[in-house]
């Protein structure tokens, strides 16, 4: 009944037709978690590696978008680059690409093509409104998934004009259709195992309804009495205290005094008892009626004090609250050191460099475990994998 | 070779002890790829069933957020209840749960204690800060994961201090961590399927770090150059133009002008060619040094149209973009309708309603059909799952 722990994907066989960030999201999770990736680049490596920062003309996000994964580079306007990447695909469980809708059909390597030669091989493919209906065509680009899907509207403070909606921050589209087409994939391939009838399927993922899905009842709400949620800035309508409230430094605390209990030790801790005992503040329903005072309350007592101090004061006082934590907050904060979500790991092209946990841990693997290795340069394992299929070899391979 | 089309975790029997949002999502996101989803729930039912608007008492969100599963009601604090769900483990693929880190080991049913039961179970955790580290007895709160995890402190514009940094609108910290346990859970399981020595794993997932996972490369350019990523509002430093403009309506326009091409296509549709002629904005590189020049002159423009019109103007001249999209654009939107991302579902409970589309989608199975039954009430199929169980069916139920 024992084994060594192993991560769950180990012997799973994945190629990756992917760019920039959303198959390369998803393919980099199926790697963390044990899968063989192979990511087929072409001759001038995937766009993403020009983006952000660089040491001797490496990317720095690379060592951790593209870590665990091999890197082979293929010209597939040539029949016999095109004729590799099948040989990849009949030894491989699954494919994840993120071209143009119709692309693949176009370079003669549609489904229908490469089901004949491997009818077992999982398709997920990624695109921006999906692999068909009247937007097929549409360029997609993250900020329109953003805005189409329904969060930009809501990300945003009611009655602020002076500035736009704001991003996430991050390329969020991008990221849930990742993980989204991540998922579904592996869910084929567990239909797929053990049954030697079973057939691959193709798995279609875009970026709007992936951000669409995140919409809660709002739909439902909509359909039956035509309601139309609006953005509602750092507050949740329907709890209060919970907001962000600014300090005496310019930094921002965020604060959940949005229960009964919480929201008594809250007005104690900043000097408020006769508001923590006023019966029109006993319950939720009360204290929703009346936060524009309790806000104003609360950010009286934060602009007297540097967040980390009103953090820590509130914290004694056992209120759930964070600053807006920044890169360095994360970076050097304990609990995320001590549960190897920030970990050194040793870069051949770039040096020591700090990488995040896989945002998932199983029992008997550390965190450390997981990065195998850092990413590398276009085209490293040409050799390796190359050789590997003219032998004919089937077995998974590492760096 | 074929076979009838069919959803891909058909077969696959998940526990769910869930509340609120995390597990709950996790869960469905399961249940929409074809597995039974048993979710157990205290008497009186999963608190979030009281949340947001309901018809006769039943939740709207629900509809959707309690989709294709089946609910039983269990009072874990007595002795014969306790083992009903042991009970139903034993015949189970997975277990989620989202109590507090500990709360199943306090109670007796720890993964020790369920693995002697079903060596096979794989036991899918979530919490707010993970099962070990400093952290992990604090309360965790959806905002408090999104602060923790980096992104709060993103979204925002900078120099703005009269409004706090909004929320994305959504609890997209709980939401993250309910995919990527979804997506671990089915990973553990294909590890186990077909090989009859393999036991399950515990699957750790929080919400902090699964926030923390989409900070791109801002934790490496930390660590090698010292950089603190800092908020950018609707724009992306590194790419111009690409921004949210006001519309004449009070309504904003997300446009994503930002190759040379489009660029000059967008110029001349907003009565500019001389900026679209412009050599110093020939390139992304001159473009982004001269980028408030470029959103004063779209703006001026996007002033005059209200969001719709403006819009039109600029798809007929293939620039992408798209105005912010609230719940009425998309249940309205011919594409939504198209892809059967907005569907029309018949709700016993609710009468007719719309829910939105599993976020992917798999060959030969139609939107609709993901859509096996909407929410029921709670305990609504203890009948038939407690006398499956007495019988000792193994077989899945549904509705």
């Amino acid at each position: 009944m024992t084994q060594a722990p192993s991560l769950p994907l180990t012997g799973l066989k994945i190629v990756e037709l992917g760019h920039y960030i959303a198959a390369p999201f998803a393919t980099r999770l199926l790697a963390d978690l044990g899968a063989e990736v192979i990511k087929v680049e072409p001759p001038g490596g995937d766009p993403v590696r020009g983006w952000g920062s660089s040491v001797d003309g490496n990317a720095v996000w690379f060592s951790v978008h593209g870590r665990n994964k091999l890197s082979v580079t293929l010209d597939l306007k040539k029949p016999e680059d095109r004729a590799r990447l099948v040989a990849l695909l009949k030894r491989a469980d699954a494919l994840i690409e993120n071209f143009r809708a119709g692309y693949l059909e176009r370079i003669g390597l549609g489904p229908d093509v490469l089901h004949a030669e491997n009818p077992r091989l999982v398709i997920g493919r990624i695109s921006g409104y999906g692999q068909d209906g009247p937007y097929r065509d549409k360029p997609a680009f993250g900020a329109i998934g953003e805005a189409m899907g329904g969060l930009r509207h809501l990300t945003a403070n009611p009655g602020q004009t002076e500035y736009p909606p704001p991003r996430c921050g991050v390329s969020i589209s991008d990221d849930l259709a990742g993980m989204y087409c991540a998922m579904a994939v592996i869910a084929a391939c567990w239909q797929v195992k053990g049954d030697p009838t079973a057939k691959g399927r193709v798995v279609d993922v875009d970026l709007v309804s992936s951000v669409f899905s995140l919409m809660e009842g709002m739909l439902p709400e909509y359909g039956l009495f035509g309601w139309v949620r609006q953005p509602q800035g750092a507050a949740i309508k329907t709890a209060a205290p919970t907001n962000t409230y600014p300090c005496a430094d310019g930094k921002w605390l965020c604060v959940a005094g949005n229960s009964d209990l919480i929201f008594k030790r809250l007005m104690a801790a900043i000097g408020q008892p006769a508001m923590a005992a006023d019966p029109r503040f006993a319950t939720n329903a009360g204290r929703c009626e009346n936060v524009a005072e309790l806000d104003a309350a609360i950010a009286d007592w934060t602009r007297t004090q540097p967040a980390a101090e009103a953090e820590a004061i509130l914290e004694a006082a056992e209120v759930p609250c964070s600053r807006l934590f920044d890169m360095a907050d994360c970076a050097n904060d304990p609990h995320f050191r001590d549960r190897g979500w920030v970990m050194e790991v040793a870069d051949p092209l770039l040096g020591q460099v700090l990488h995040p946990a896989a945002p998932f841990r199983f029992d008997g693997v550390s965190p450390q475990a997981m990065v195998r290795w850092p990413g590398v340069g276009a085209g490293a394992h040409n050799d390796k994998v190359f050789a590997a299929l003219e032998r004919g070899e089937t077995t998974p391979l590492s760096a």
